[in-house]
């Protein structure tokens, strides 16, 4: 067609002006399954690029290849939510001379919005795209290859890059609407073989739990979430990655049908759980800044009242109307809680990155009601501690915390305590949880940290909350 | 709700930070019904504000009060794509100072997403808005008012004003999704009586045709648009406002099913013709800037291939993404044509401001067929003319001229111009056709312009085209 974009990967880079130094952005929609970091990054080291910043919405164990592409200099600098993997690993053992900088999903939609994260060039996959580049996280096209459904995380990039390449392994038919990347956005569209693994959009941190103490957990924070005082109708609920968070819809459902109480939204990353409630007619409206699993990629290609929002519109602290000032009750999950009620979900007991900021501190921050559902131990891991490996969301914004050994409520919320022990329900001192957590295991060793900063955990408003050190074996 | 960012007006007023000589701005998808503009600037002038610059996507009839705030200086400087009625009138004898900035729709979106035209704050009226700005022009709830369906003029407002006003007369629950403009970009939401009214969307301009002249060159249109060689499975078109205009669609349906043609989409101001094409399957998707008529308003609302752009989105000449670079064949009424194919649609043949640049420019400059249709003339004023009274779109990027007396073809489209003949429409050179008007009503009296520049015509390219000068009796 006249005025395509259509232009290889070299020819898009080229064209983009890209510089030694510069920024490049990238979403991670197909999680586990992402190709597109490693395809851009191997073609910009090809190319003899050095000294980029890459600043991706999450990382993970897939994307080990950076390792040599840090190790010859051609990236020296990551913003990111998350690390898993051989990458986290590597970086904690302090691979890179400088630290990794973790923000929340809407801290970065944030820092993008405001400039503080300036984007040079953004590299975006698409699981369908036309040739002027109206793209999205779906596709109408008998050959669909990638299915990721929101691109709620590459919106923000899209707005605010100075240039904006899309890859996709779908070319369609100019028109491509309902679209998310706005054609008008868009500098270059680059045809692949595959910009991601659809069956990895539902692994690894938001696979649905048959773990029995998962399940337990869920249907302990189901009660929490029934009688907390916030189960009404109209109320609006997100829940957060692990499984025992992701389940609790599924456990309340059957109270909504009892007492007659419908959603009016659900928010965040959307799961197959919340698809088939808003199909019931019991959860008004889905709004979308991932899609969790195929079930919610397909439908929000089509269920216009399943609607996609970008990072902004969903978590950024800046931003008034974003929607997580409209939300009730979020359930999220914690790698360590301490007795100050202060959330870790990003380094493992080991000092090893192993997680992601994700919309933690943002949904915990401005819902009415936040729970945290964790087990006491993993193992021989204890979850509730006298103090947290690292500070990601501050115990101010935590009101409830709900393990298998009992429900702790911030002491700033005695409220909810009330309702929830009028309930039955067995509401515990935080202390006694680390308590019984150190009477089971005994204390462990402190960690072997050494001096080298190698992760500076932003809080959502910019401010630095939390410093990552090396681990030295 | 938390966070509600319901105010009065005049709260929000304050709120913005407004200050004397700053710019607001407008948009006008109730064209004649519309009651934002003057509820604001009495608000405005009511609180004593001096020298503001409105800056409205466009102004019409309805807009008289603004003449009595231009003479209490409360506006000093107006930026619009048309103006009409007795404000026009005041303007064309010289009422302002400065002269009036004419953009094309497309132009306007360019200057605002450039920061050429910068807007301070953004009144936009909205039909449905909730408590933290979602917004559309459209309505779910019962209370449903005043419905305009896209609201793709106020999209770039939205996006760049520092501060955006939602005004709305129909406030309905969180989240008002699907949404056009976005909470994360509204600042303060207002709820009024009334934002407009709706029986006047497809008023003046936009009205279905019964005019027989007119019928005739919508058919002799429809004939053009079929044998220009660009009338093929998957081509896209455009109507521009104009009975004659409007009604191409209605003519050409017979052929696409005679010939199994289908429109891949359907651009601009969507009309009711249009929304019938697409349900029957003719048409893929409309891409729909301004809804034409309530037809078209309901069916945006609920049709997810009838999709939403913004002005950005539609014409911008510097975004390539924009949908008219896509965009085949675009149909467009004129005030005059001159000898070189120049057309005027905003200065009538008596000098007086009377009509709107619209997406004129943007069209006719990115479309690969740009068509004309106006009569010859208009009871006895030429419309066929030597010189047009004022430059809007330059002849090069016009194609074709269809009159009542003929067709006449751009020189520079000679393979267009063979088409036609072979089809043995009557292709006539537009010399002949400025003759023929001349020897019907004789060469006008020049018209007695005056020295004041009362408008500047931009080109969507921000470069000045024409001056408009006042008219003196």
């Amino acid at each position: 067609m006249r005025n395509s974009k259509l232009v290889t990967l070299e020819e898009a880079i080229r064209k983009s002006g890209l510089k030694d130094g510069m920024t490049i952005s990238f979403h991670h929609h197909f999680r586990g399954g992402d190709k597109v970091v490693n395809m851009v990054v191997a073609k910009l080291a090809e190319m003899g690029f050095k000294n980029l910043h890459l600043a991706a919405s999450s990382l993970s164990d897939v994307h080990a290849p950076l390792i040599e592409h840090i190790k010859n200099g051609v990236i020296t600098k990551i913003s990111t939510s998350g690390l898993r993997g051989e990458l986290a690993n590597e970086i904690s053992h302090g691979l890179m001379k400088e630290p990794v900088i973790f923000r929340s999903h809407g801290g970065r939609g944030s820092a993008i919005a405001t400039g503080d994260l300036h984007i040079d060039v953004a590299f975006l996959g698409a699981s369908s795209a036309d040739e002027l580049g109206n793209a999205c996280g779906y596709s109408r096209s008998e050959n669909a290859k990638s299915i990721c459904g929101s691109l709620g995380y590459a919106l923000p990039d899209a707005r605010y890059a100075d240039h904006v390449v899309v890859i996709t392994d779908d070319l369609v038919a100019y028109p491509n609407v309902p679209k998310s990347i706005s054609a008008a956005d868009v500098e270059s569209v680059v045809v692949v073989d595959s910009v991601g693994d659809s069956s990895k959009i539902s692994a690894g941190a938001i696979r649905d739990s048959k773990n029995p103490r998962d399940i337990l957990l869920a249907k302990t924070a189901a009660k929490v979430v029934i009688n907390s005082g916030y189960f009404e109708d109209g109320f609006s609920i997100q829940t957060g990655t692990g499984g025992a968070s992701l389940a609790v819809v599924k456990y309340i459902r059957e109270s909504m049908l009892e007492k007659g109480i419908k959603a009016s939204f659900a928010l965040g990353g959307i799961t197959a759980h919340m698809v088939k409630l808003h199909e019931e007619g019991l959860i008004g409206r889905l709004i979308d800044v991932q899609s969790f699993d195929k079930v919610a990629a397909e439908s929000i290609k089509n269920d216009p009242f399943h609607q996609e929002v970008s990072a902004v519109e969903y978590a950024s602290g800046v931003h008034q109307g974003s929607a997580v000032h409209a939300l009730d009750i979020v359930i999220l999950s914690a790698l360590e809680v301490d007795v100050n009620f202060n959330v870790n979900v990003l380094v493992g007991s080991d000092g090893i990155i192993r997680g992601a900021i994700g919309g933690h501190q943002d949904t915990a921050a401005d819902s009415a009601l936040s729970i945290i559902v964790c087990p006491l131990l993993r193992g021989r891991i204890p979850c509730v501690v006298p103090k947290v490996t690292t500070l990601i969301t501050p115990g101010k914004s935590v009101d409830v915390v709900v393990t298998e050994y009992g429900i702790a409520v911030n002491p700033g919320r005695p409220e909810v305590a009330e309702r929830l022990k009028a309930a039955g329900l067995k509401v515990v001192d935080i202390h006694d949880l680390a308590a019984k957590a150190t009477s089971i295991i005994g204390t462990p060793d402190a960690l072997p940290f050494g001096d080298k900063v190698v992760g500076i955990v932003y809080n959502r408003d910019g401010k630095v909350l939390d410093e990552i050190k090396n681990i030295v074996e």
